[in-house]
């Protein structure tokens, strides 16, 4: 009896510290998985040499059964449109390197790459919450903060393929200095070491008392922050009340650029709930314009407990293989 | 001997005070247009009986050689996805126009409504600044501030056909009173209203002399204050680059959401030329994601001294005929 051989897609998930892949089937089941170090200072041609051997282990366990029928990458810096990595700020890859072309070569089968946020936005929308959403944007709270904007159901790239950069809009022209070299980004406010800068600027202000002074401040992390939150500690609710109050600010202004239906918080921050929600919420109705009040929804990640990396790497590559059979 | 007659269609421009019509060919070319005062009185039925009269009398002139093929309008609170004009602010009105039914009623043709601003951007990309542009953006500097958003060639509608009001982005969350009713927003900063609360602000904080200061403060005027600058005036000056630097900060913003090759100026306030051009350019460089810096020419509209209105409204619908035939 010949058996059909199942359908799967491989994701890829090029971190700063560790690359995540998994083969994931159409509805979103992730089959297998991996997870190795991608160790920065590597240079591209050995890193992707390593890269092939982890999926080579991987594929073997359920080639029997599943056929690769395509590779979806999210990498920093990465170029959907020329399926480039430029000069990714975390790792020491040199210049410009062809990831898509150079793993087309090795497997043969169709590769798309792009940054993690805009695989998230995929991911949300073929596996968590914007199923059946056309216009939304995932924001991605991590250590920095990232946006993957869809319009009419497609990732929007823009004129370079760099579109959806709102963790580098402006707060405040005269605000912190950003890990990018400009100063008052929504990056430096908002995210794991925005809120941690928060309560910095609150210790300076404010006389309260708070468990968290007794951290050395180069320890301090957004979890410890929800932690006291959480235990009712007034300084820390305020880190979260400001910070939510300047997300929902600049939230607005991307509903006024772009106009989604829904804005989808996704990652760490993102799981401190009502503390991060509520004062988001409130502030994006506030300063939405009149035309869209009431209208937008704030929505959690609908891919929290699973692998969502690797699910929105593999969401990227089974939108390009539907788009063409259309 | 049959003549083909030469196909033209009809751009209508509803301003609160005036409306601009006009036949335009292929190429840009306005054959003849009137404009008749909008009243902002009038219920809509009796607004639209007059409108009829006077295309009327229009097409009169031309109609033994030339044949209307479409008509595309621009009007306040146009939502393109529903052909509607929805409680226009400087209009009375009322509820919801079905604007676009009505008119394709009378005349059988297909009709095509948006905002101004989106008029702009399209008149741009077919007969302006932004030909052979696919992913730009149009400021309207007026009375207030206006924009059109193309993606792909397309305009930018997003979930509710209101997308692109960057009017209405937050500047300082504390800051002026907009006419929205919010506050701080862009517009109550960056347009010909905007200039002029600039300079009352510059007069409160400095001390220098100025002509502007013999003007009754009601009496003050955006083009007052580019004379004065002309003049070497300080303050209005000053009231420039104040102006320059808050809009380049904004675009900035908006290349980060949506990144186009371009930003076109258009409007009584783009005319000002290097008082407004040379501090908008320089801010928007200063506040560039580092993906950006270099990327984006900032253009002057392509429309001036021609019947932008009319031709943006008539760019609208040839650009709908033309998507027809693909």
């Amino acid at each position: 009896m010949v058996m059909n051989k199942v359908s799967v897609t491989l994701g890829i998930d090029i971190g700063g510290t560790t690359t995540s892949l998994g083969f994931v089937d159409r509805v979103g089941n992730c089959l297998v998985e991996e997870t190795f170090p991608t160790i920065a200072e590597d240079p591209a041609a050995e890193y992707i040499a390593r890269l092939y051997t982890h999926i080579r282990e991987v594929y073997e366990k359920i080639s029997e059964s599943h056929e690769m029928i395509g590779i979806g990458v999210g990498a920093p810096n990465a170029n959907y449109y020329k399926g480039t990595v430029e000069s990714p700020p975390n790792l020491k890859w040199d210049g410009i390197t062809d990831l898509a072309g150079l793993i087309q070569q090795h497997y043969s089968v169709p590769v798309a790459v792009t940054n993690d946020a805009n695989a998230a936005a995929l991911g949300e929308m073929k596996f968590g919450a914007a199923q059946n959403l056309r216009h939304f944007i995932v924001i991605t709270l991590g250590t920095g903060l990232g946006s993957g904007i869809v319009v009419n159901g497609d990732l929007l790239y823009g004129h370079d393929g760099f579109a959806g950069e709102i963790g580098h809009t402006t707060v405040d022209p005269e605000g912190r200095v950003c890990g990018c070299g400009k100063r008052g980004c929504l990056e430096a406010y908002v995210s794991a070491t925005g809120i941690c800068r928060t309560m910095f600027e609150l210790f300076s202000e404010r006389r309260e008392d708070s468990e968290l002074r007794k951290v050395n401040a180069g320890d301090l992390t957004s979890k410890m922050i929800f932690e006291a939150a959480r235990q009712g500690d007034i300084l820390a609710l305020e880190a979260f009340e400001r910070t939510g109050r300047t997300l929902g600010i600049k939230l607005a202004d991307a509903v006024a650029h772009t106009s989604p239906e829904a804005i989808v918080l996704f990652g760490g921050l993102a799981n401190a709930g009502a503390f991060i929600f509520e004062p988001t919420a409130k502030a994006m109705e506030e300063f939405l314009f009149c035309t869209f009040k009431g209208k937008v929804r704030l929505l959690l990640s609908g891919l929290i407990g699973r692998n969502a990396a690797i699910l929105g790497a593999s969401a990227l590559i089974w939108n390009e293989l539907e788009k063409k059979k259309e």
